[in-house]
């Protein structure tokens, strides 16, 4: 069984004109898909309107149980049934999903690192906390698993998890059930940029160790690094393809970056 | 097959003890079930949260676009995401859906009524706009579906529609599929009560004589019209059997109100 995952995120998600763009492209896709999306910046939108505090810690988000409502409302509410309704617009018979539904995606609350408490946050420990008997049962019956970035931990509580993670760790668990996989991981530029201020550089081919080189000459910032990892964990088990770029290089092949070992 | 479909609305959804209990007697249910849920005065609450004025005329809510957007985010994101979280916890493989998920419940966005735009409203016309395929297809796998009240009307838009007349199309959809139903109103009352303000009177059969003669007589009043309009809507097309009470008379028969033609 051939199957895409495709990583939406960013301003593919919160602007109106770029998710419907991305979202035609996703449904020109042959064969079996499935879309993981994030949304970071809407659920800091909602938290403004409600006047409740973020909470960054060493830059990074604290998931109080305030701020997990808000998260839960953000991406497996709002963004995650509008792809939803988009897709069926499209004639693609999507399901929305968050961790917990059919119990697909169970994750651990993360522990203390550095004495820092991050909350309602799950981290996914191996690929048996994938359940892909279910994702194959939606997939066999032509519907499109559309995941959010919200999981559980199987005692009734809902966790913060990255996107990018959700995404890999899909693709390796199908790919240790006989199921070629092509991982996309799509924003809105056109591929690993090896100039953050110029829009068309691109590296069109990153390999492992040109990897570790640019993570140590500081070529790459911010959410661009566990986006990297994320790939390479994905590559050293067992997903044939990923790559990094626009949703339109979905169909046209000329400009992406290609991750490979 | 035989399915019980349980609704569940009012307080039993607000309060968090109360959910839970109702959550485990749902549980204990054998066979196929299917959970469907309201939520009302949850998103009164994040629209106050976020002043967001109410908009209601004579009596009925208007669900323009942003009101849609909190209405989503409550239903479909944090009580229908609770919910599931909750009966994984209790061993229950339960899976969220809104009417857009899986194309499950298509319908209409309601014409003006009296020269009143009710917005982002949806109602049900026909038994066909349930996929009970794909119910059937979850149930035969013992995945039990939840339903929150959201639709969508296939041309990209989710809209607002009332649970009870959700949990009683879908009874009347999957009886025309030779299923055998059994349809519960569950709220926190024991049933249909005779005095308003005596929790303990409850009348413990209603065929539909008497409820048109209770409505010309107002015994009755607000939601539990169209809850018992629900009721005899699906009675007279062939559901097996339809009762309102307390969620623990799924378990001990003595105490609900029982509906018949």
């Amino acid at each position: 069984m051939k199957i895409h995952v495709v990583k939406m995120g960013g301003r593919l998600i919160h602007d109106k004109k770029l998710l419907n763009i991305s979202i035609s492209y996703f449904c020109k896709l042959k064969g079996s898909k499935i879309l993981v999306h994030g949304g970071g910046s809407k659920a800091d939108y909602f938290l403004d309107q409600m006047n409740i505090p973020k909470k960054i810690i060493q830059g990074r988000r604290i998931t109080d149980k305030t701020t997990l409502d808000i998260v839960v409302m953000t991406y497996a509410g709002v963004l995650n049934k509008n792809i939803v309704s988009l897709l069926q617009y499209y004639h693609c018979n999507a399901i929305g999903l968050c961790g917990a539904d059919g119990n697909c995606i169970k994750s651990y609350i993360r522990e203390k690192v550095n004495d820092i408490n991050y909350g309602y946050v799950g981290d996914i420990k191996e690929s048996k906390d994938i359940n892909t008997n279910f994702i194959k049962l939606l997939l066999r019956n032509n519907i499109t698993p559309v995941f959010c970035s919200i999981t559980h931990d199987g005692m009734g509580n809902l966790l913060n998890t990255n996107a990018d993670t959700i995404a890999s760790n899909i693709a390796v668990s199908l790919s240790k059930q006989k199921c070629s996989i092509e991982l996309h991981f799509c924003f809105d530029k056109i591929g690993v940029l090896r100039k953050i201020d110029d829009s068309n550089s691109y590296f069109r081919k990153i390999n492992f160790s040109l990897f570790q080189e640019i993570i140590q000459n500081n070529f790459v910032f911010g959410g661009m690094i566990p986006k990297l990892e994320n790939a390479f964990f994905a590559l050293k088990n067992g997903v044939s393809k990923v790559s990094i770029g626009l949703p339109n290089y979905l169909m046209d092949s000329s400009k992406k970056t290609i991750l490979c070992l």
